[in-house]
């Protein structure tokens, strides 16, 4: 047994995969299913465990993908965006730096109990913070081609995987995360392996599309193959997606910033989109969570209740009404939070957001309403209480502690 | 200028039509419109007036048809559903009778006040309550050929639509409203037509497949049409529509009836589903919304409590809070009032659901999940408020008093 974070955690007996798929609102697989795209996972659903989770709020990747290999909450790992203003060095900079990382991982801790481990995640941007402190193999699909065995624990991924580099916007991003882990368990058998794709077709391309469709069908020959090595199989999400347009298909956007401008004055306010990061083509940095930052003068209660009262915000907290709501760190998130509806996201400035990119109407995630994932194992689990608050951040609990 | 309850209106001075499309999630125009087959639509929402508004709930076609005509809420009209339980006579009724009507139609104030009004429903079940004490034309496309000139206002329906009576359960009953629609304004040009469709098509197609954008290319050809003849149209529609099932498809019920049961004993509740009607095949009566009715030694409170702790509910309420949160006749629902989330259904027994002939994953409505529809108008007003709350039974107020 180890212990991460307050949770006690068996040592796999069983090559086990977990696995994150990046945007999955539980719908993709429904129609999926339906359609006949996923017969292995039919079957699964059947023979396995079929549970429907909450993921971590804001509903981005970062968060949720630390949540899951820590086992905890953002409160616990302190990973709370993509994204956000460091008011020690009064600058807005990305969170992929493992120093933000507040907890140890469990993928780090197996290591250390002398499992071997194989990380495989489609953006590089996650590959620092989940591979910190790891002894093992940690690479992404993206820089696949320049992986070497001091930095990576591996060389020579492209001859192993027989694909080329993808495209950075692209399917095949996450194919090759799975390729790859299904060649890294014929050929070294790990005793763990995270796998972690990317939204690029559900950013697109709603539930039950032929584009979802043939994605989720790439999906579960894979998980097939890794479920006919014998492998425990844990498959999660780090959040949901949904439409966010307006009749006319454009996204239904509220310019956060322009309006705390128009109220308060120019420049007396930041607004942060933790969603930010560099690869915003397919949504354009918008999504259904924000925080914002006000001057001392500025009563953060009064902007919660003239926010909320917006057509398009579901709620608006305070620091610490947020900090509790959503398990998030206090001291990296702003005076406000506010989270859109299911159908709207949040911007900062009209003129700093360049939509020019965004070729299908937007879908986005970010709030509450994308807090729905799937959490599926290739075993049965008897006696779960179906009626417990489900995280996707059990995980690793569900995969090592009871399904073998 | 005519008053109907309490509100005024100006008399036509434009053909005006008056479209309620059946299960229009928003999404459904959005994604018609992105994929190029609503050329119409996409000009219209740009030249003319594109809100969204919310609907009545329950979420349900006969409450929101009656809350259109009538300009007024469920707690005015008195149709809280398309089913109830009537107290006084101990049964379980349709509540297709105008008996049930406690308002006047602004159609029938039309009429009255010399106007040529003309009807057109999809299914004969709404028929009788839009046409309460109207003079004038009201069919439906269910029985086109049993229209006669002392029922209906109008004979020789077929020969004048040129289609053959449709099938009730597909999308040619809709089709068969608007193309109605159009020749009676090219042949008769009423004063004020209400066209009304049924959701067949979004029972069972999600917003964006083909078979949806085929659907909402038909009616944008028709739509197209009225606006060439020069005529003021408002579109809305009942209530949206949304995926309920599990990650394996099937629907995602909560079996009240069956849970009450258990808690109180057999027999001593009773669970009422105001979404059953004669035409079940494509939902198996199952929707968001459930009322029930206890004994006396059972506390409505203490219900709420339990029930609204269940994975599967949003909302539980006791009559008075739902009568007064959803502007609902208190004498015509239960004790309390349940409303099940955005993916989930509420049945009344598993033994009483025949979902045989379900042959498409489950979408249904009846919640505040459903609650957002177009409100859609193909003239410009300057000046509304997009920050009000817009609802679906304002559509008369903006065709008849601000489009001309």
């Amino acid at each position: 047994m180890i212990e991460v974070n307050q949770r006690s955690y068996r040592l796999p007996r069983v090559a086990t995969v977990v696995v994150c798929v990046d945007g999955c609102e539980p719908d993709y697989i429904a129609l999926a299913v339906a359609a006949g795209a996923m017969p292995w996972m039919k079957k699964t659903l059947h023979s396995g465990t079929a549970l429907v989770a909450d993921c971590v709020i804001p509903s981005f990747t970062n968060p949720n993908n630390l949540s899951i290999v820590t086992g905890a909450s953002p409160a616990v790992h302190g990973i709370c965006g993509n994204y956000l203003y460091d008011a020690e060095s009064d600058s807005e900079v990305m969170m992929n730096d493992p120093k933000w990382l507040r907890a140890p991982t469990v993928l780090a801790a197996l290591a250390d109990a002398g499992k071997s481990i194989a990380v495989v995640t489609a953006k590089d941007k996650l590959r620092s913070l989940l591979g910190h402190r790891l002894r093992g193999i940690c690479f992404s699909s993206e820089k696949a081609d320049l992986a070497t065995q001091a930095e990576n624990g591996i060389s020579d991924v492209l001859a192993m995987v027989q694909m080329p580099v993808p495209e950075v916007y692209s399917a095949e991003l996450s194919e090759f995360v799975f390729v790859a882990g299904v060649k890294l368990m014929q050929t070294r058998r790990p005793d763990l392996m995270y796998l972690s794709t990317t939204d690029y077709i559900q950013h697109k391309h709603a539930p039950g599309t032929g584009q979802a469709n043939a994605f989720y069908a790439m999906m579960d020959r894979n998980l097939a193959a890794l479920d006919a090595l014998g492998c425990v199989i844990a498959l999660t999400a780090d959040h949901g997606m949904n439409a966010k347009t307006r009749l006319d298909a454009r996204p239904d956007v509220i310019y956060l910033q322009d309006l705390f401008d128009e109220w308060f004055g120019a420049g007396r306010t930041r607004v942060i989109l933790p969603i930010t990061d560099p690869y915003v083509v397919h949504h354009g940095a918008l999504g259904s969570f924000a925080t914002a930052y006000l001057p001392p003068d500025v009563d953060p209660l009064a902007v919660c209740a003239r926010v909320g009262a917006l057509r398009e915000v579901e709620s608006a907290l305070t620091r610490a009404q947020a900090a509790e709501r959503f398990e998030l760190p206090p001291d990296r998130i702003g005076d406000v939070v506010v989270v859109s509806r299911r159908s709207t996201v949040i911007g900062t400035c009209e003129s700093r957001h360049d939509l020019s990119a965004l070729d299908a109407p937007l879908r986005s995630h970010g709030g509450v309403s994308e807090q729905r994932v799937p959490l599926i194992l290739n075993r049965r689990i008897e006696g779960l209480d179906p009626q417990k608050r489900w995280r996707n951040f059990d995980a690793f609990d569900l995969a090592l502690n009871h399904a073998q």
